[in-house]
C-alpha cells in the first residue's frame, strides 16, 4: 500500500533542515565543523529530577544514517536538484557525539547531547534526536516518579493499547523499565530488550465462558502461575469468591499467586479483598491493581492504606498523561570560521528562558566527598577543569547572589564519548545496567530533590568563564541590533 | 546490539492475549466465532465529535499478521509450550473486520470496528488494533477541531520533534492532515502518503551566519520562495526589518512569501509586523506563526485582532496535549455455542459507563432528509432494518424519556466491509479523499456539535431491541451473580 519500500529515518526531518542544508551546500559552507547542544529548559511534571533516555535508539539512527535511492528520487520529485542530491546521496555522519548515559540523572538547561560535526550533518540529524530524546527521557522521568512512590511494590507497565502508535509502546515499556519497573505487558517489546514480560488475562476470557468460576478453573488448566481478574461481574459478591473456590479446590497444582482488580474503589476493594483472601488462608495471595494510575493515585491510595501488592499503570505512564512532551531542544552553539576556529553563536529571545547558553561546554555532577551528595551540576567551556580548582565557586546564572563554596568535592564528567569521527565508541549498557545506575545516581541524590510534589530545585550552574562569556555575546547581540536599528532608519 | 530481529507487529501484543489465546487453544474452543466491537466511551477534548482515522494503518498490519520465527523462538524462550507455538506460527487472519472509514465523524459508545473471527485470532489482534485507532483517532480529532477555529486560514503541522516518538510522528502527520491540515513538516510523511511538506529555515541558519540579513540572502540565493524566520535577535527591531530590505533588494529575483513569529506577544508583534510590512508595500506578504498554538490560543489570537495568514502546530497537536490518550476499548459482544450459535456476552462494572452492549450490531447515522442534517446515530442489532422503519424512534440509552419519532429520513449505514475471510475487499482511498470525505461529514453536523467549547450533546441511541437485549443481559448476570453469592456462602 506504501509507495515506497525503502522507508528510511533519514527522511524522518522537518523540511527546513534540507533546506537549511541546502543553503549551506551552496554557499559552501557545509563542512564547517559545528556544535549543538541538545537540552530542555524546564523540568517535565515539575519534578525535581529527570531521567536521560533514548541513547541507544540515537545509536542505532546514527550508525544507519543513509539517504535511500526512494528518499533521494522523492525529494527530487519535490523540487530538490540533482546536484545537492548526489551529495546527499552520499552523506553519512562523520563526527562526533557526546552524551550523558541512560539512567543519568538530568536537569533543566544542561547540555544532555553534544553534537560536533559538519554543519550540515549536525543539521540534518536534529529532528530525529529531539524526537527520540523528548519522548524517552520523558517516559523513563515519569516511571522512576512512580517508583519513588511506589517503594519496593512491584510495578508492571501496561500501556501498550493508550500508546502513541506502536514505537512509543516498545520503546516506552524499555523507558519505564529503566526508570525502576519491573515488567511490561508489551511482548514486542521483551523480545527487542529482553526485558520481563508480566500478563494473565483479561475480562474478555470470562465473558468467554460465561462464568468466572469455569474461566479461571480453564485458565489454570494450562497455566501454573495464576493471578484471575475478578471484577467482570461483581468483585466482592462473585469475582473474589470463584477465585478462592478455584484456588482451594486446585490446591498445589496451581500457584496461586492473586487477583487483579481493576475497576471500581481500589481502597475499598482491595481491603475487603485482602480479608476475603486472608480469611481464605491464602495469605500470601497477592493484589494486583490497574486502572489509571500514577504517582498521585498511587500516593493517595496508599495513605487511604490500600492493600496492594502490586500495580499495573499504563495511560498515564505511557504517555506522560499530565505533561505528554519534554521540551528539549537542539541550539547552535559554535562554529568554524572561515580559518577553522570556532565562533561561539548564541540566539536571544523575546522569552527569556530561550536565550541560549553560547560555546563548545562540558557538564559535570559535583559530588561533595564528605556527604556522598549531589551539590548541583556544574557547566563549564570545553577547556576548564573543574577538579583543578579548590574552592569551586557555585552560583546560581540569574540570582548570582545564590552562592557557596565547596572544597572537597569530585566533578564528575557527564558526558561519555560515544561516536568519534563517525565511529561508535561506546559499548551500550544492558538495559538492566540502565536500571541499576539510575538507582545508584537517585542515592546521590537529596531526598528533597527527589519529592515528588513541590521539590527543592537542584542547581544547575555555570562557571565563572561561561557565565562572562554568555553575557559578553549577549552585549555583542544587542550592539548589532542596535547597529542594525539604525541603519534602518 | 538485538537479540531477536524486529520483523512483525504480530508479537505487539500485550502478554495476557497470548496467554488467553493459549487457554482456548488447549480448551479446544479456539476456532469458535466470536464478535467484538472497538468503540470509546467518552469523547476527547470535550469535543462534539471525534474523526474515526487509522484504518489504512490497521489493514496493513492484519495483511500482515504471521508470527516470525523469531517471535515464536522468543516466546518459546519465555516457556511456551511446543505445541501451542506450533498452532501459532501457522496462524493467520481468516476473520470478517467492518470499519468506519477514515474521516467519519464518530461518538462515544458507537461501535467504530466490528471484528467477527475465531476466537484466538480476534483476541490476538487486539492490542495493536487499539494502539492504532487510538492514536489516530487521537490526533486526526485534535486537527479537526483547530481546523474549525482556524476557518480558511492555512495549518501547518510542526510537530514531530515532539511527537512520542517515530511512528507518533509519520502517522500523527498523516492524521493531522486528514483531520484538516494543509501540510506536514515531516518530509518522511510527505513521501510515504503524499500529502504536502511545508517549512523553510531555523534560527540555527541566522545563528550560522550570525547576521540575518546575510543570512536570508544566503537562504534566497538557492530559494524561490522565502520566508523569514524573524525572531532569532529582535522580532521588530532587526528580524522584520532585514526580511523587508532583502526582499526589496531581489526584487522579482525571489517570491517572498512573508515571514515567521516563533516567540513573543502574537497578538502584538503580528500587528506591528503587518503594519510594517504594508508599509514597505508588501501587502501580500503572509505572517506565519508559531509556538504552543492549539484551538485555545488561536481562538484568543484571532479574537484579539491578530494579524496571522498561518498557523504552524506542533506540540498540543501531535500529543494530543490537553488528553493524549483516546481510552478505546475492545470488547467481547457475542460468541458461538458448541452448536455454532451466537450467544451474546456483557461485562458489568462497578463504573456505570464500563458495561459492554451485547450482540452483534450495526451502527446507522441518522440523516434527517428535510434538513440534510445529523439526527443522531442509531445503533441496531445486525438482523434489524432502521431503513424499514417509519417513523424511528429515537431515544437515550440512559434518561429514555428523552425521545424523538423522525419520520423522513435516510440511516446510513457506517460500517464498510473490510475484510471478508480474511480477504481484503476494500479500496483504501487516498489521505485526500478521506479529508474531503470529512468536511463533507461535517457539512452535514449542526454548529451546535461542533462548537469547540461545550458543544451540545450528540445522540448515540440503541435501536429497542438492542436496548431490551441489553437489560435481559443485565438481569440475567445479576441473577447468576445472586447465585454465586448464595452458593458461597
Amino acid at each position: 500500500m506504501q509507495q515506497f519500500e525503502d522507508d528510511t529515518l533519514t527522511l524522518h526531518n522537518d523540511l527546513y533542515q534540507i533546506n537549511m542544508a541546502e543553503t549551506y551546500w551552496h554557499d559552501g559552507i557545509h563542512e564547517r565543523k559545528a556544535v549543538f547542544d541538545l537540552y530542555f529548559r524546564s523540568m517535565p511534571f515539575n519534578s525535581g529530577y529527570a531521567v536521560f533516555n533514548g541513547l541507544k535508539r540515537a545509536i542505532e539512527y546514527i550508525k544507519n544514517f543513509k539517504f535511500s535511492e526512494s528518499d533521494i528520487e522523492y525529494l527530487k520529485s519535490i523540487g530538490y536538484q540533482e546536484d545537492f542530491l548526489a551529495y546527499l546521496q552520499e552523506l553519512k555522519f562523520t563526527g562526533n557525539i557526546r552524551s550523558m548515559q541512560e539512567g543519568e540523572l538530568c536537569f533543566g538547561n544542561e547540555p544532555l547531547m553534544r553534537v560536533e560535526a559538519p554543519l550540515i550533518q549536525a543539521q540534518l540529524i536534529e529532528t530525529m534526536l529531539l524526537n527520540i530524546v523528548n519522548f524517552h527521557t520523558l517516559i523513563a522521568t515519569k516511571a522512576s516518579r512512580i517508583r519513588q512512590v511506589a517503594n519496593d511494590d512491584v510495578l508492571m507497565e501496561f500501556g501498550t493499547r493508550r500508546a502513541q502508535e506502536a514505537d512509543a509502546a516498545v520503546w516506552g515499556a524499555r523507558a519505564a523499565y529503566i526508570g525502576g519497573f519491573n515488567s511490561t505487558s508489551n511482548v514486542r517489546s521483551g523480545k527487542l530488550f529482553d526485558i520481563p514480560v508480566s500478563g494473565t488475562h483479561a475480562h474478555a476470557m470470562v465473558q468467554t465462558y460465561g462464568d468466572e468460576y469455569i474461566a479461571f478453573k480453564k485458565y489454570a488448566e494450562r497455566h501454573k502461575d495464576c493471578v484471575f481478574l475478578v471484577d467482570t461481574f461483581h468483585t466482592l459478591k462473585s469475582g473474589v469468591p470463584n477465585a478462592i473456590k478455584v484456588a482451594k479446590e486446585l490446591g498445589d497444582q496451581i500457584n496461586f499467586v492473586g487477583i487483579r482488580l481493576d475497576s471500581g474503589d481500589i481502597a475499598y476493594l482491595s481491603k475487603e479483598a485482602r480479608r476475603m483472601l486472608d480469611e481464605a488462608g491464602f495469605t500470601d495471595a497477592k493484589i494486583i491493581v490497574s486502572n489509571d494510575l500514577d504517582e498521585q493515585t498511587i500516593t493517595s491510595l496508599k495513605s487511604q492504606g490500600a492493600k496492594v501488592d502490586s500495580w499495573g499503570v499504563g495511560t498515564k505512564l505511557i504517555t506522560g498523561y499530565d505533561q505528554p512532551a519534554l521540551g528539549a531542544v537542539y541550539k547552535l552553539v559554535a562554529i568554524e570560521d572561515a580559518d577553522g576556529n570556532y565562533v561561539d553563536r548564541i540566539k536571544l529571545s523575546n522569552n527569556a528562558e530561550k536565550v541560549t547558553t553560547p560555546g563548545k561546554k562540558n557538564v559535570y555532577r559535583i559530588i561533595n566527598k564528605k556527604t556522598n551528595k549531589a551539590e548541583g551540576d556544574y557547566i563549564t567551556l570545553s577547556h576548564e577543569d573543574p577538579n583543578a580548582e579548590s574552592p569551586l565557586k557555585l552560583f546560581h546564572p540569574v540570582h548570582t547572589y545564590k552562592m557557596k563554596f565547596i572544597k572537597s568535592f569530585v566533578a564528575k564528567d557527564l558526558h561519555h564519548d560515544i561516536f568519534e569521527n563517525g565511529k561508535l565508541v561506546y559499548d551500550v549498557p544492558t538495559e538492566r545496567e540502565a536500571q541499576l545506575y539510575l538507582k545508584d545516581c537517585l542515592s546521590h541524590l537529596w531526598e528533597e530533590n527527589k519529592r515528588y510534589l513541590n521539590p527543592q530545585e537542584y542547581p544547575v550552574d555555570l562557571s565563572t568563564a561561561c557565565w562572562e562569556n554568555k553575557h559578553k555575546r549577549i552585549f555583542e547581540v544587542a550592539e548589532h541590533v542596535k547597529e542594525m536599528e539604525e541603519e534602518n532608519e
